[in-house]
């Protein structure tokens, strides 16, 4: 784990509700230096996979994921909360802490067989990386793996996420981990 | 304008309503080539512009800032839809076809004085970007420009950025212009 990039990132108590720390990588992606190491630790681990398409999720996912698709010079592929996609679709419903939601993805975006790699901000409790799995190989598709910058260790995401190869840059163990005194 | 960049991007029409014609770029995202080819338009145009900060506008904006920020070597930073940026911010109204909408960014997004580029998937109306530079001067930075992969000319966007250097890459003169078939 990656401590000059933790460093980076600006953790906010109490969003977007009381309780919740927030990890803020607004702070990561306008520092240049860090953005670009952060593309560069991923890049490195994913340039000789073969992977064929990055596939991003809504709306952060789109800022490393479409950096890291032209790195690894693949085509980029959008993952979208339901409603926003304008052709034919898949759709995969997930929970969340009170009810559902609804990711799609385009028919069309990826061929059979191909590789893939899912692409987020962060690991949380999984939920939305493993629907973006799903998605993918209802396609027909093969799921390399999934990445994010952070992951919150302490919600066990990997757990829904077995079977894939899951990649991370910074860790945080709990809720307390890196809070702002006060 | 590129022709070989248009015949990537997908005409859909009656989305989001019927009348309208909407012009898909995931197709031009998910193909490498023409990812790659756009960014590298891109780049070629700005590279020596000494630009700062890519500034990205939710959500299709941060595919493509996040890839020319980390070309340029600059840090990327998000203008959202108002609510969802954790930090202190500032806000921008802008007009849309039936009532208002507000975007944010970060109060400590940018420091007084840096160069800037905006980047969009698309310039319509012109409404969205206009609002973002006016976020990015109420920071005290300059505005060097905005970008575009795909301009509607035919809604004349341009006369809302007038005094801004104005960048894109296709363009449709109407909303008949490339509309498919039937």
């Amino acid at each position: 784990m990656n401590n000059s990039l933790k460093r980076k990132i600006r953790s906010i108590p109490d969003f977007p509700k009381k309780g919740i720390v927030f990890r803020d990588l607004t702070t990561l992606f306008q520092d240049h230096g860090a953005f670009r190491e952060a593309l560069s630790l991923l890049h490195n681990y994913y340039r000789d996979r073969r992977i064929d398409k990055v596939c991003g999720i809504e709306a952060r996912g789109f800022i490393i994921g479409g950096a890291l698709a032209d790195r690894l010079n693949c085509g980029f592929v959008t993952v979208r909360k339901a409603g926003k996609l304008p052709a034919a679709t898949v759709r995969e419903k997930y929970e969340l802490e009170y009810g559902t939601a609804e990711l799609e993805i385009h028919r069309d975006a990826i061929e059979p067989g191909k590789n893939v790699l899912i692409v987020d901000d962060l690991l949380a409790t999984g939920g939305t990386l493993a629907a973006s799995c799903s998605l993918v190989k209802k396609l027909g598709a093969t799921v390399f793996g999934v990445a994010a910058i952070v992951e919150l260790s302490y919600l066990h995401g990997r757990d829904k996420l077995a079977g894939y190869d899951v990649f991370t840059l910074v860790e945080y163990d709990s809720e307390q981990d890196d809070r702002p005194p006060g």
